[in-house]
């Protein structure tokens, strides 16, 4: 199964049954959580209004408004905490280790619900751009304090089969007992095969770039947007009280 | 296969085999990932003396010296900026933005070869102690800068069955189209089922305590250790070059 997947862009005008993605939702509940606190929380977006909204969030990529459903997977210590206040006890989650454990739990939830959407024939896009502009998506779906976006998923049956993308080979990925740095030749032997790619060639002389490499570091994510989106994620975990 | 997981923290001595382990690792691959980087790496824990020297870091519990592997899943920003350097581009990724990105890519990971070592017959523990004393993990491991660890799972062949835990009602974590805040009502429907679970009324009998909230906030999350821990993770980005 997991290995045939792809990431799905285009869907089918089929909807997704309600009891399917309750059924999926459900069994993704059994993912490892701190505590067993489930510290997430997930917006179902369906609408077409709300799609709309969302959508300037993720740059407009057109998925978030053709996909039959969007899913934005929060981090969530605010139901706990609400939970404690009902019950005599004082929460202490309004700093950044808490983000931490809630953004943990948020994400292996989130993948745990991608596999099984994978698994019952549904096709999944992961928009990491949810973490771009946090506080537009905030504002949108009306999000409360300690609550933070971190994962979209736009969901339903795929319209497309797309070619599968490369993978590093596997010696990269690994270290055994401790953390070996890569030396040049490392690098060589591992990026080579990514960077013989046709595709990849093509898309670096288009861009009329010299590697592949600058491809990412001059157009796709340049230190200078990833400085600003930094203070945008800061700001909105200080608004979101998980940072003083 | 889901509907029947639980976290094994007793293994059984028979050894993982390399074989499956590497097939799984490489399966994980599949995961998505952001313009597909790769944003982590795994260092694999099999000797004795290095579990022995990572135990510390997570307080101690017996399933990091006794499990056959551990795993450490880290953030890394670094193969891709040393890359990026064998190829004449100039990487920026010494930001908070990246490290969300890497650390996404590293959970997303983490989860897809948790389920797959299930699906293959392993037991799992995740433990959210790794990001509690990141500095003494960086130390033992040898992380270099833009690395940080994630998460660490324990594996091997399962010598227990645990009963499963209970779950929050599936309408307690979905919301439909915009977040709604929880009413008093909301909380007493949605905790009642845990609250009134005999292993849970136990503990809080025997604790001395006069809610299950109280647990968490006196004693196994109290504000006092995450402020601190806040405080110590902070310090362990700003040490790896994720912020400033």
């Amino acid at each position: 199964m997991i290995n045939n997947r792809r990431t799905i862009r285009k869907y089918s005008a089929r909807p997704i049954e309600g009891e399917l993605l309750e059924r999926i939702l459900e069994e993704a509940e059994r993912t490892q959580t701190m505590g067993n606190l489930q510290l997430y929380s997930v917006v179902v977006t369906r609408s077409e209004e709300m799609k709309q909204r969302l959508a300037p969030a993720h740059f407009n990529q057109p998925m978030v408004t053709e996909a039959p459903v969007v899913l934005t997977i929060c981090a969530d210590f605010n139901r706990t905490s609400s939970w404690c206040k009902e019950r005599k006890a004082v929460p202490g989650y309004d700093n950044f280790l808490s983000f931490i454990n809630a953004a943990s739990d948020a994400l292996l939830f989130t993948q745990t619900l991608s596999c099984l959407a994978e698994a019952n024939g549904l096709g999944v896009c992961y928009l990491g751009t949810t973490v771009y502009m946090p506080e537009m998506i905030i504002d949108v779906l009306k999000l409360p304090k300690l609550v933070m976006p971190i994962a979209t998923l736009t969901i339903g049956y795929p319209a497309e089969i797309p070619e599968q993308t490369d993978r590093l080979p596997l010696a990269s990925i690994v270290h055994d007992e401790f953390y070996h740095d890569y030396t040049s030749q490392d690098i060589d032997r591992y990026y080579g095969v990514k960077e013989a790619l046709p595709e990849n060639k093509k898309f670096v002389e288009i861009n009329n770039k010299e590697t592949l490499a600058q491809i990412f570091t001059d157009i796709r994510y340049t230190k200078k947007d990833n400085e600003a989106m930094s203070e945008g994620f800061l700001s909105a975990l200080r608004k979101q009280g998980f940072l003083h």
